[in-house]
């Protein structure tokens, strides 16, 4: 199964491909969309989209992994990480791909099975679990991985679960 | 001028479409986008885009105008709000209309001259300037003509300013 994660922002939303092959789980793709901040807002939502579409025409994932906010924002800034994620889940709506959504401490709890992990034992755990060469980086693309890896690890659960 | 306004939602996305012709600003199109609280949320943020889309298409508007945020939403309803606020905005801006955002406050201003004017007197100005024989219904839709009209009385000034 491919899973794209995604941690949105308007200036950087990070996303991360992985397929899980035989038990294995493998890193395919990883990045930052960055967008200008001297651009309007409605053409900076209008490249994260692009380019999230483009993601799932190329490696045409099974589901998307979405981090949802974290615990403590404000609403200025939930309402601007609101607004980076309504353009990844339409465009995984207009693609028929399902999503799931996961708290900081639901990712950082399914990564390195403590819900307060620091930032760096999340990425070494990343590197860990796709045998990457190096730490992953930049953040936002090594949280993206985290996502898709938290996917990839509770849906057999999830499925299990519904199926029984 | 024509101005599309929006006051965004995850349930119910109001528009209302108005247009100043001679000193005189009319309605000519107004309701609700509503989508059921069953559907995945990335279903119903595809309906939302859809639809602004159609709208766009059917009344070339020159601008779009959209409600900010109201002051103490919290943090998980300003993310919902911003993630149908996203919707809305990618759909401008895949069609190069330009956005603007007005807070409640602003709106109230511009409509009642009273920032905190309730919300029946709102929806009586609404009727007033554009000549409404009914009070506009249901809420969401009145809310996104005031956004319209706000837009449109602020424009002029603010295009004299810009070339003054």
């Amino acid at each position: 199964m491919i899973v794209l994660g995604i941690d949105p922002g308007t200036a950087n939303t990070g996303y991360g491909v992985v397929a899980s092959r035989r038990g294995r789980t493998v890193a395919l793709d990883g990045g930052v969309i960055e967008t200008a901040a001297g651009l309007p807002l409605e053409r900076r939502l209008a490249a994260i989209h692009a380019r999230v579409c483009e993601l799932i025409a190329e490696h045409a994932p099974a589901a998307l992994a979405i981090e949802d906010l974290y615990f403590g924002a404000n609403a200025r800034s939930a309402m601007a990480v609101g607004q980076a994620r309504g353009v990844v889940l339409l465009a995984a709506g207009q693609h028929d791909l399902p999503c799931s959504s996961y708290t900081p401490q639901q990712i950082k709890n399914a990564v390195c099975g403590n819900g307060r992990a620091e930032k760096l034992q999340v990425q070494q755990m990343v590197q860990r679990l796709l045998a990457l060469t190096e730490l992953p980086r930049p953040d936002h693309a090594a949280d993206a991985l985290a996502v898709a890896i938290c996917h990839t690890n509770r849906a057999p659960l999830a499925a299990a679960l519904v199926t029984a």
